[in-house]
């Protein structure tokens, strides 16, 4: 009824062919998409269409076609004229995830240019440019001129998507947002992929998250995503790997925008977390080797520790107008979470810590809401290490103090003193390995 | 995100809550029913619900709170005052249904009251209003003092719904219509059922159409339709039955507007098709004893041929200023499709002579779309009839020649002979009772 006869297919009849578990044809997915992009499909009915696939699924040969049509949507990006190879990092998503600031610098130290398109925090999870922007006058919208030039000059490079990049995917996202369709695996594979593929990077490593602090709660359907991409990678012609990681603790010791760039600048030092460190060191051999420039574990640590990966920090900072050494902002308020018992601290759950950092200001409700800096969680303890009754487990930090209550609230019962046996369940951080 | 912080609950966790297979709460249920008509939940968060209701179907209790909330979301009609008992009819929809036509008028001679609410024809089925609009005069739109006063006289009245009966299920209905989301047995009987409780009928029979000319092309789901909206009914106080009955064939000999008024005026003339007859006098029945007034079959068909159903018929098409003597519409152009052999007729498809009465002009593709009141098809041979070669089996009627070639095509191989045994397998046109 909606579709005009011009058309070559009827919205409804591609909704009804999903909805009762056909596979749709290709000429399907390539009009539903471009339809979509275009406006003649309603964003009522490819909300029906998403909730249908979310339910229903997809082939490999489904999500591998959605993705083309979206990437066809738009622009394509081409690396070929560098005198590096490329490789780039995407994470499904976690708490304390600042990886991608330390790591990009690191990778770009072993002659492989990292070409880091991010986004913003939405919801628990921080947002690359969030934290970045903390920075003084560092800015994350780059001309594609602007950024060839920082990938040829500096190696690395982490800034905006520009809008011509699968804008069907843009389109989409924001749908799938406010329809409850956003954990659908066939669609979050072919929006992460989709852009990845357009950006033109030789070599992907994908850091797929498991656990209260992810999207993906379970390991079955995390594994399921990371395998979805994988193959996606692998029919475009990126070399393609995924690693599960543990997002059932918070990463490192640090969620907020500042807070988390102050972290990263310790492992650029040398020193940070370990699972900080692990984790980004895993990555950037992973980098390394998709890019053909396989590096051992220990001369990747090298880098961090005799400072070279901080020399290509303070360059990629400075080419985005970004003073690298003007102090970072600090919140106005802190308050002590404080311990009420003393043994081995059990759990930490990541997301309740993800959630009190977005309810100190650390992140946005809307699109369009400014973020605070400075606002987030500090951790003092983490799982595995002694705590004793009237330390302070947590810090909060913010510009409005009214916030305090709310995210108080979110961490009561958030974690736990061990067992009497003393032990900690060991979580591996590295879950396993796909590609 | 898109829903303000004043409301109780936000869209999103509502759709998510279906989707994950949870049963809805009724607080939730009846905020979503009543943020959509309000235009808090968005059509894209809705048509999403639907699908999700589509795919992971509800509990009696959600589909019965759900229909609660279509109701309340307008006004609810009064018929206590009448005089006179109500029963109401609904049909899910076939081809050739014309029964409202000489039923309405058939009950209320035995003294009870029929508010025969309808609608318009929507794709393949036609629409009551649509036929009765084929008499010259005769206007759909009452008010409600107007309908109350031919109930009380005339004691049968077929007109439109007004807008004030369920809006819900008005805004909902459209948007099912574009979203793939009609074939949902939740929201197809809670749909009906909203309407005919706001109505305020005190017995209600339904007629659930099973065949490839009906919505509910398998029993399985007919039956399941069937008993939901009787279930739905007896919890809101309406004597409800249902009968299930065949739509693998035409009803009668006529699927057009003036076609099947002409056919209707043989019922009511003590005449008619067998099969429509019979239908007619089993519905009544079942309206009747719902309405507290048993009565016999044969006394029930004797009202069809002494005239007194007849004599109904005038009145209630004089108090809505139609002129039952005028003569019918008749379409400008006919063509005759023949029969290529000779044998007895084995089957003919319900849904492509429905198809093609839409195509000759009989139905509507868009809401605003006028129907021609002579077009359609009259069928000259039924199952189980003999048939000689070179003999016409349908006649096409239409005011727009050019029409033709399309309603031909969708008939290809929509009948044939029956077996070399010349046995037809007999089709029961009442399938199955439930209440």
């Amino acid at each position: 009824m909606a579709t005009p006869h011009t058309e070559p297919f009827d919205a409804v009849e591609v909704i009804r062919a999903k909805r009762d578990r056909a596979t749709l044809t290709d000429a399907q997915v390539d009009w539903v998409v471009d339809a979509y992009t275009r406006g003649v499909v309603a964003e009522e009915q490819m909300s029906a269409l998403a909730m249908a696939i979310l339910l229903n699924g997809m082939t490999r040969a489904e999500v591998s076609r959605w993705t083309n049509a979206m990437i066809a949507s738009g622009e394509r990006m081409d690396f070929s004229g560098l005198s590096r190879p490329t490789a780039d990092k995407h994470s499904t998503g976690g708490v304390g995830d600042k990886i991608t600031l330390p790591l990009a610098p690191l990778v770009a130290v072993f002659g492989v240019a990292v070409p880091q398109l991010s986004g913003r925090g939405l919801g628990h999870t921080g947002g690359t440019l969030d934290k970045l922007e903390s920075v003084p006058g560092w800015r994350a919208a780059l001309t594609n001129d602007e950024m060839m030039a920082q990938l040829d000059d500096v190696g690395a490079v982490i800034c905006a998507a520009g809008a011509g990049l699968a804008p069907a995917d843009k389109k989409l996202y924001a749908l799938r947002d406010v329809t409850g369709t956003v954990e659908a695996v066939p669609l979050i594979a072919s929006s992460i992929m989709s852009k990845k593929i357009a950006e033109g990077t030789g070599a992907l490593v994908l850091d797929v998250k498991v656990g209260s602090g992810a999207f993906m709660k379970d390991l079955d359907m995390a594994t399921e995503l990371a395998r979805t991409m994988v193959d996606l990678g692998t029919d475009a012609g990126v070399r393609t790997v995924a690693l599960l990681t543990d997002m059932q603790v918070p990463l490192g010791r640090t969620a907020g925008n500042a807070l988390e760039v102050r972290e990263s600048l310790e492992v650029l030092s040398g020193a940070g977390p370990a699972d900080v460190v692990d984790l980004t060191v895993a990555l950037a051999v992973e980098m390394l080797a998709g890019a053909g420039r396989p590096t051992p574990d220990a001369e990747v640590r090298a880098a961090l520790a005799d400072g070279r990966a901080m020399d290509v920090w303070r360059r990629m900072i400075v080419a985005q107008d970004g003073d690298p050494d003007a102090p970072l902002p600090v919140a106005a308020h802190r308050h002590d979470v404080v311990a009420q018992g003393s043994g081995v601290l059990g759990t930490l759950d990541a997301y309740a810590v993800g959630v009190a950092a977005w309810r100190l200001g650390a992140g946005r409700s809307r699109r369009d809401e400014p973020v605070q800096a400075g606002a987030g969680v500090e951790v003092h303890v983490r799982p595995g290490e002694p705590v004793t009754a009237g330390q302070p487990l947590l810090t909060l930090h913010t510009d409005t103090p009214e916030r305090f209550d709310r995210a108080r609230a979110v961490l009561d019962g958030a974690w736990s003193l061990a067992d009497d046996t003393g032990t900690v369940a060991a979580r591996p951080l590295l879950i396993d390995r796909i590609g």
